[in-house]
């Protein structure tokens, strides 16, 4: 016999609409069903209903449009960037980055890899080598590693015209992977001579390396990231509140 | 003639209840009226209360209990560490810092400091030299700038036993200060001479710099504040949903 969900009543229905955008029964960009219908459908209040939405919304899974209803999130590189992406420069502006992939690679996940992306021991992952680059200048050195079996094929974008994209919106449309939130380690280092030669830098110049796990609507890490940024004229922005 | 507030109703009750917390009307640690006495004075629907609440809440400025009715935050070390401290040792759990002010200074702002705190050129400051210590060994160098004319005398917990004590909670209790948000923007620096005899690694070894404006809930700018973590053995950690 199941033991009844003791979860609050909210929390499943979240869960059970997250489990529609996840699956992509709701695909991205479309309309949800008005609410009184929803809440019938479900059979629960309309302010559990509304509860549950907003905790998607704060997810970044819907949006609400004022006075059109409620849509799945259609994720943009601007929506990525915003969310995802905290460099600013000395004035503390937002970066544009451009992107540049140097090379892909598959292979066993080593043990710390394996570790936080929830692998066994050996299972196929693979490696990204990329730079940023902002107003014509490297300043990001990073390695991105993701699970083969969550990427099939990985068929990222190399055409020049694609760099623009965000990989997480490719994440999304190429392998129905729903980026929602990270946790970050930030430390500084050296400059190794291959940041140097990515970046430019003398060997030793001190760096912001950034240790990122990845998490998707599911929960699952999908993704590990090391980025190596050249603080020279840019900084890394947090705010608390 | 005044023109008519265009704020949003619920807007205009929080910044009537917020005032009511920094001018010390609420005290700290106090019980607010009930919702329906509260929304009744201020002559608003529950609905709009509950919104104004809602984000007094978020911002740390109110607490519910459980049953028990809602209470002016009544900010611990606890509490402050919690939502400012951000470092966490290799294993990723936070760290209990002791704090030993080395040096307190009084002088001119310099224009980069007048320029983030507001002031005009050359109005009187406080600066605090400290560092703090994880574990018996000291990762922390930093600088604490505030405006003389927010903290009259400025009279820091200096004895022993007030050392664990965040500063944050004394410029509550001494000062009438309510900090509630922060904004930080991190590089990486190389250890210089005065940092290496503070943490006692060699000159030039990477450092996390981190460079804080933190704001009180009345959203002036209250202290500045220039960190060096060694980062050998500890983290920043950063979340992003």
């Amino acid at each position: 016999m199941r033991r009844p969900d003791a979860r609050p009543l909210y929390v499943q229905v979240e869960a059970i609409l997250n489990a529609r955008i996840v699956s992509g029964d709701w695909k991205s960009g479309q309309a949800l069903p008005a609410e009184p219908e929803l809440a019938a459908e479900l059979g629960v209040s309309a302010g559990t209903l509304r509860r549950a939405l907003a905790r998607l919304e704060q997810r970044h899974l819907i949006e609400r449009r004022q006075g059109r209803g409620t849509y799945v999130t259609q994720q943009t590189s601007e929506q990525a960037l915003g969310q995802f992406f905290r460099v600013r420069n000395l004035a503390g502006m937002p970066v544009e980055p451009e992107t540049l992939i140097t090379g892909v690679a598959t292979g066993p996940a080593t043990e710390e890899e394996g570790a936080k992306l929830r692998l066994q021991p050996g299972e196929t992952v693979h490696r990204i080598e990329r730079s940023r680059v902002f107003e014509g200048e490297p300043r990001i050195a990073e390695q991105i590693i993701v699970p083969a079996a969550l990427f099939p094929g990985l068929s990222l974008p190399l055409a020049p015209a694609q760099l623009a994209t965000e990989i997480y919106v490719h994440y999304r449309n190429a392998h129905g992977i729903i980026v929602v939130q990270a946790e970050e380690n930030l430390s500084a280092t050296a400059a190794s001579e291959a940041d140097s030669a990515v970046l430019g830098c003398a060997v030793g110049t001190p760096l912001l390396l950034i240790e990122r796990v990845t998490f998707d609507a599911a929960g699952r890490p999908v993704e590990l990231r090391v980025s190596r940024l050249d603080t020279r004229s840019h900084r890394y922005a947090v705010e608390i509140a």
